[in-house]
């Protein structure tokens, strides 16, 4: 493994290997030290076309818990505002000696792109409405920590599934992990191809929440709600939320997630997102973990890497 | 100790062992090594709501001296402008694994409700009008350094009293290590609840430079002039400036302190902020040591916190 | 020496010492440890008045790899903002104990006003339409490494000599290095002070090409055609654009030059730029040697200077 760009290219062995490493490296950092000299002397990059404080500074914990040096690149202000390409920052970034570059970016395939540009290991913290590995990873994590298990598991993904880069790299990790996806959204918010994802689809929430095990609630953009013909974002929140009286409709062991940040009162009630069968913080902890691994596995993972870059 | 809010929770011997602990930094610093190893795998964060370069920066140097990682999380462009509460933000950055949380937030008693929902520990960088307490504790240094005591030292706060957590920290730190404090502002700019607080109120700054040892000058915000009745900020300068006229008012021993960043001309003089009797500079540099100490004493002081959390 | 500000303070022995330093420290970085101990302790402060992503993350990278604290001080929403002049910056970062400040400012003369206020090195990292000399140190150090010499080197700058930095480094630094320069420019954007530059100059583009060794592209920024009396970019891009055509009036063996970033199809066609006789990539790669020789030589270089602040 070089890159980390789509959970479509993680076979199901890759992917095991990411999640126990990532519990692995969890355990040491409970055990004993925090901090690890695996990664001592390489760079990483965070390539931040868009912002996104909480993804970027999941991803700068880890590297420094590995003791990388973390550049935070933003592209607000830089070269890109005087007409540099993504292609010519990708150059600039490998020339500097970037061992790793994290690339957050608007354009769906822009990690992939910037992965035949340069050398070093390219993780897609988010291209467009494309994908999120690492966040379909954590999430993954997190279920089989609190369920024991990720095989047959049902998993609903409830929300704006046609603008999210979360759902659509749930769905191909978790498929390929064996557990079983229903999408649930309104209709204008399925993208047209769905029918080639290796999932269920459904409008009904309340049909489908008895018989999950986990309920992953997408974040809304209420800039959205025009898009996908609700009057107000109230109304989409009568039908899609997740309040007290759908959370009942769970069953008792069922958890909630969400990838955060939350909207309270709009697609999960406050009482939901405090209950101890919510995950939302759980997922952030073991964001850094996940994202641990995956710059272990990719920079320094290997005996033969280490020290001879 | 576990976190700093306020100054008003400083009993006498906690803050003259913030001060000791600082000077032996400080000590250490000059003779020997500027760097130790006290807080190596510890992560502190930066959350600033407001922009504050300066405060965040004494505070980044003051983490990575004692070798912690430092992550700066801005609210701009964060999850704050998704709509994200500050509940959710401090437990976001506690499952993170924040050892230490140092905030600047627009609202007083942002710092205080941050620490209910927060394992590690937070330390209020200014909140609102209300607190700014390692402001106060670097000018107590600073006082204690230049003038050998506190107690019964005399000290003139001058300016906006009403707008300035600095000055609400001050008087309170400064009454508990027994100097005596008079608040100089004019009778716009102070707080109707002053009443309550431990310090003397004039409306006179001729009358009180000369029995001061200590003058305070506070910073003026422009934009506030209009609040409290001045027609021009050059009527504010004329009656409540430190120029070389007032300066000669004071004790030929007497100090003058300014928080920064000063406007000169306004508040101060140029002469009176480039005087060996000024200390501005120096109230910067005791600035790092302070946040030093506090940083150990809550995250790494005791010994049964090294190497256990 | 103590600061950088002008590769006009720089002598031959000087100059030549920052090239070997550098390829010294990048023959280390190759062969085995990327990161060096050297200045551990010490503190970077990059003061940056004006965005250039590339060139503070090339000073921050050659920070760390040298072991030191850097600290990134935007002038923007600082201080600055609430009105602090340069000089009471400059004051409170040597309070704070920086030990060289990397500075980038509009202002052409700041970084000189700045060496006089602290006692820390000063780099100018570009001020107004002044010097960049760090720039102009990876340009010889480039040209050294492909070209095998600088002596006797006839090297073509090309471009808005006028409002460039990078223009008037180089001819400095490359006529005290023994290499002839032809700057080459549209009239309204030669400087009238040229005359006392010791170089040559020319309005002719194709004319100068076949006798350059080295063709040294400058940034071009379209908001400044107007002021060049171009009626368009493109225009300037049909007179002075490097494009297929003019590239092979240049001799085989000769290369092009750009400090970045580029805007392609304007200053530079993608052909050239992508061309293996365009050294684009290897100047961003020898920026981070060359930095890291300059705060080598000035903050630690010396026997007596190590470990001795």
């Amino acid at each position: 493994m070089r890159h980390l760009l789509s959970t479509a290219d993680l076979g199901h062995d890759e992917a095991v290997l990411i999640l126990d490493t990532a519990r692995e490296l969890a355990q040491i950092g409970e055990r004993s030290v925090k901090k690890l000299p695996t990664l001592r002397g390489r760079t990483v990059v965070n390539l931040f076309y868009e912002d996104s404080t909480r993804t970027r500074t999941s991803f700068e914990l880890a590297a420094k818990r590995l003791s990388a040096d973390v550049i935070n690149f933003s592209a607000k202000g830089s070269s890109v505002a005087k007409g540099e390409s993504l292609k010519d920052t990708a150059l600039t970034l490998q020339a500097m000696g970037a061992d790793g570059v994290v690339v957050r970016h608007g354009a769906s395939g822009a990690a992939h792109r910037l992965a035949n540009w340069v050398d070093g290991s390219v993780v897609n913290a988010g291209d467009g409405t494309h994908e999120h590995p690492t966040q379909a990873l954590l999430d993954a994590y997190t279920m089989r920590e609190r369920m024991g298990r990720l095989a047959g598991l049902r998993v609903a993904i409830v929300g704006d599934v046609l603008h999210s880069r979360v759902a659509r790299s749930n769905v191909l990790l978790l498929h390929t992990l064996g557990a079983e996806v229903t999408l649930v959204a309104p209709p204008t918010l399925v993208p047209v191809s769905v029918g080639t994802w290796p999932c269920q689809v459904s409008y009904d929430l309340d049909e489908v929440l008895p018989k999950s095990d986990v309920v992953m609630m997408l974040r809304v953009q209420a800039e959205r709600m025009n898009e996908a013909f609700f009057p107000t974002a109230r109304e989409y929140s009568r039908r899609y939320g997740l309040d007290r009286d759908r959370f009942a409709l769970m069953g008792e062991d069922a958890i909630v997630m969400h990838p955060g940040p939350m909207v309270r009162g709009m697609e999960i009630s406050a009482e939901v997102a405090d209950s101890p069968r919510a995950t939302v913080t759980r997922q952030v902890a073991n964001g850094v973990s996940v994202r641990m691994a995956v710059l272990y596995l990719l920079l320094g993972g290997s005996e033969p890497a280490i020290g001879q870059r």
